[in-house]
């Protein structure tokens, strides 16, 4: 029996959902984004899927990932198109129908209206107001809301949007410790560094230590993290990795 | 019974492996080249997943998604530092064993002597000489080269070095018709081109018709791309829908 209760993870999974990522034609921003702003509150993003707006794929893909992770969260295919189907997909992954939002609907009519949009426009945009019953909204500060069921939060594709999304939401997500990172880098290859890395590594194994090559102004290196949720650790792990290197001689480098 | 046989289509899943790609420490530009690179060849990437360097993960995912796709290409992790353990994973999912390739591992000891590297150094830096049994060499004109086994392809996931890789690996690759897209801009709400873009869509089912919003120098607009394979039905869709946005009165631009 151990004397500390072991902290339990929280974990998320981010599904990013749009044929144009899976094409290469648009470089997704999102995943990146929404693994800081989680990390903040204490969620690891273990895993990211790109699938495609196929209505089997997706609905597959939710009841798999919201069964496997603490948090799932979407982006992409909420727009008023046709081939914006993610609303209708997360309804039947849930088994649960698809309604027209009363809030979603006035806001999305006092727009049209503010605007003079013809009726048969203002009736397609009400495409943006469908979500599965039961579902809670995702306030924005531009575009229309996203919403949530169960663990699943939906949220729009353009980064902008997305952004405002993640960031109202965030503080209302539990959470455990957040995990911090520490870097360094240094003007040697990874394979100068890799032994004594790996001893550094199994003597701290609450800590992840991971080590990136970069090429900076032509000149070749590497960057070492540190990442773990103990801030005394992390200081002192770092200034492990920092003896370490000077002991090899290296020149060190701040880095992010 | 059909008089002409549908083209199978040639499918590949995108595994991208890294801790700093799911912390949004590092933001992956590996997947938009790769799907591009492998469109040219008629190969359709229709899932990438970002996994953990984790080995039950990797080892599990790999089993499946070869199991699923037609190609599966893996970025990441065959550095030569402790968190690099794709060749390993790699192995374990094919069951055979991880072997030490003598063309990589003299390429590696060429490399080594001629900048004058510490024996131990040079022991290290041979991790990056693992392979499965069995396993053939992906080329690079950077950094230690890849490997293929079955329909898996390892590549690494420095954005140089990887592209190094594909563009030498591609024209190796057997595909189908490669998928080509035309696309237009036009300054309208995509509520407004939504239902005759439906209709488009509907009359076309061989073709993927898909709407993306855009915002430029402050005017919101949309932007509509039709994908396919038949370069005179892309033509003829694209007249269908540039008439569709002059009959709504819109103001249409090019857009790639």
């Amino acid at each position: 029996m151990s004397s500390v209760a072991p902290v339990k993870p929280v974990t998320a999974c981010v599904l990013i959902i749009g044929n144009e990522i899976l094409s290469g034609r648009t470089q997704d921003v999102n995943l990146a984004f929404i693994a800081r702003s989680l990390n903040e509150r204490g969620i690891q993003v273990r895993e990211a899927r790109t699938i495609p707006d196929v209505e089997a794929v997706i609905v597959d893909t939710l009841r798999s990932v919201s069964a496997s992770f603490d948090y799932v969260f979407t982006t992409g295919g909420i727009g008023p198109t046709h081939d914006d189907i993610t609303a209708e997909c997360v309804a039947k992954a849930f088994s649960v129908p698809l309604i027209t939002h009363p809030d979603i609907a006035a806001r999305i009519r006092r727009y049209a209206e503010q605007r003079g949009l013809a009726p048969e426009v203002i009736e397609t945009s009400l495409r943006m107001a469908r979500v599965p019953e039961g579902a809670g909204l995702i306030d924005t500060e531009v575009g229309a809301p996203g919403f949530n069921i169960g663990n699943v939060y939906v949220m729009a594709g353009i980064p902008a949007v997305m952004q405002s999304m993640i960031r109202l939401l965030a503080p209302k997500l539990t959470g455990a410790m957040p995990v911090r990172s520490r870097s360094i880098g240094a003007y040697v290859g990874e394979s100068l560094v890799a032994e004594p890395l790996r001893a550094i590594q199994d003597r701290h194994p609450t800590m992840d230590v991971g080590s990136y090559p970069f090429s900076e102004e032509g000149r070749y290196g590497t960057t070492l993290v540190i990442r773990g949720t103990d801030e005394a650790q992390l200081e002192s792990v770092l200034g492990e990795i920092r003896d370490m290197l000077v002991s090899l001689g290296a020149e060190t480098i701040a880095r992010e």
